[in-house]
């Protein structure tokens, strides 16, 4: 992982919020579901990885690699047949990294009753061709709700730090 | 296919427009590609029936199957590594089918240059758990945009019932 | 797209059209079905793509994507472990294009009973390494089957292109 | 394995040989392939099971698994973007199962040239909703071709019968 | 999720703790990577979600469900055509939920060089037929290495419900 | 397929056996089953083809290819949900072929009852990167178990020459 001290002068210009925002939606199949009819756990962490990848490379327009995810808690299964909606949005941002929001509904169709399902926290860097880190553009919240949720990733991004230092 | 005159008294109440819509993101990965790197059009015509199968079955809250799809082309080639945007929006109802109108988008991350790649018109038909046609709820068109779209769709079709006329 | 006009000067030589049919059989699996077992309209669609897609490179002998597909109507549903048949034949090339005629079967394997499910009309461009359109060897029909498809091919060529002028 | 001595008290009516005949097309993709573009023979013997079984299943008109395979060599590589052929046809009956033979054969499709690759013997096994052995049609060899198939198939079980007892 | 206090007297019996150890190994093919050959971070997660289930499963004998996933770190990239190790053990049993170690290393086959890719803690929940929580045999660590590994987890443990508590 | 005599002077050095082994383990996905929820033969197929190219890869740490499989049988079925167990070993060397043995086992889950499966051998060849045959390291059994398997594979290898000198 690399050092993502703030270097503000090698830094790409910013660039808009919403740019980088991701909708995705996935009907589940039976190749998602274990003998129950219920899905894998697995399958909708892959769908939050790569709705948050584009989200990322959205927001930095380079190629990017998953570096962390946060702790998450699946708040309610999800059956054969049903629709997932995934919505991944950028967060905060690092010298050459991201952090990415991920939030997951699911719905039955028959009903239309939605269930909120999981949130994650995703750490993306930008690497080059040689797959090195490389500076993205700044977040700059704007909205309410994204210095809300600019102000919250900074929070997580310390406990991170915090965490690596003890298990070092 | 059913006969799809229309007879009101059998009618579920009408539902609200903005149910029915979805929108997908999809990453073009190496599996949906040909040796230049080109993706099938197979692949895109694959999560154009998948949108349009959960937009109809949003609106209708039933089972559907696809009846049909209208001839559409490929107006630019969408490559591996890009992003591809799906938009699907109930049209127009039937007796028993509603006709979805999809929108296909490419866009090269690298860049943010967007492609439109593909439109798409396909008639689902709900059907019961025997596989029966089963009546949906009509769409009643509110904005503009959807008064627009509504009008067109029956144009449409007039159009198909008209070539099938022909064919048989 | 390319434009089509006749150049007969510029051709690669004619070639037989036996050589472009392609057959190919697919089993039903899980994977490709709904909550009810019934098999969704995307994938019979990215089949007849594959096999169209086969047939045209088998018969000018480079690389092609697809580049548009007629109107067409699924009339009888597919289920899970159902054999599914897909037959595709060159019926007509332009100075780059190929028609491809697509012919869709179904059959329960338990009774034998077979039910005619789809017929599709593809064209197919072909392409160079640049993704530039480069000509094909001419389609010669013989055989009246042939000649009869041939024909029809360069029928709803003569709708495509009328279409294509309304639309612009 | 079911026991197989003949019984033809117990059988059902023998069927026509032209019935079990199963024409496969596949077109190598990425994801066949190993880091050398090169197919993974796993891939290609499960296209064999696949073409075997609905081979099997649509002679006997019943659900199948495989019992056994003889041993194969691939004596071509196949490379990504080329296209596979694989044919399937009964060579012989015991009382509830069947030897099917199939033939592998690669072509690269811009050149047109075909490799025979493998070819291989598989035995499947008829069996009802509970997974027991029941009896197949007997197949009766008409054609010189099947004829020489057939005696071909009945050595191979011999040789097949003889390695088993050796084992044990 | 389900309540998950000590109550032994409505426990199954204890179990060996080898019971519920598994090994799983994949080859990173071409749909499991990004543009430049680098492994998605989700598709990792799901390799780690299915050893993770099969050894709860494993351990209590019944169908299990992902209640939560430990925020974990990629340390290392993983690239196509390497070979991924990916090893999951129970670590510790609630009434009705176990948590799982996993390691995933990754192996360059070509040199036999292994990098250490992520380490996760994932919390299993054992389900019935209707998906209510059922209680899980209790695990008792006996080897010098299971003992710190439960310790560990006691901690880990610890920390979660202290979490949601501020959450809440 | 190359000639395979014995030359030591080019051979590259001897390399220890506990290197190649492969332990995969594979849970039973309705992607995987018939309709009956039974496992195809061609899946099974499949994962001992990946296990033994890894196990035939990790030993000589080059590329390799399947060259030839022996006949196996499938001695039991293998259920949907259930746990699949592969085990790959290097048993011999020839000059540029190695011979892999495969073993696979299948788990009910519910019960941990666990099933014998299949047994196979396959040859794989080491290739550079121009396809052409290239010298592994010489296999030298040193357990009582690894000269056990040994002597079998120069028995079975044998038998593999002789009958391929029957059918030329």
């Amino acid at each position: 992982m690399p050092s993502e001290q703030n270097d503000p002068a090698s830094r790409v210009p910013p660039m808009d919020s919403a740019e980088g925002e991701v909708i995705m939606t996935e009907l589940v199949l039976p190749s998602h579901t274990n003998a129950l009819g219920t899905i894998f756990g697995g399958v909708v962490m892959s769908w939050i990885d790569i709705a948050g990848a584009i989200s990322a490379q959205r927001f930095c327009r380079k190629q990017v690699v998953t570096a962390s995810i946060d702790d998450m808690a699946f708040v309610a299964v999800i059956k054969l047949g049903w629709v997932v909606h995934i919505r991944a949005k950028v967060n905060y941002t690092a010298k050459t990294s991201m952090e990415i929001g991920v939030r997951v509904d699911a719905e039955d169709p028959k009903t239309g009753v939605k269930h909120h399902t999981a949130s994650a926290y995703l750490t993306f860097v930008a690497i080059d061709e040689n797959g090195k880190p490389i500076p993205v553009p700044k977040f700059l919240p704007k909205s309410a709700d994204e210095k809300r949720r600019h102000l919250a990733a900074v929070k997580r991004r310390e406990i991170r730090l915090e965490r690596r230092k003890k298990t070092n």
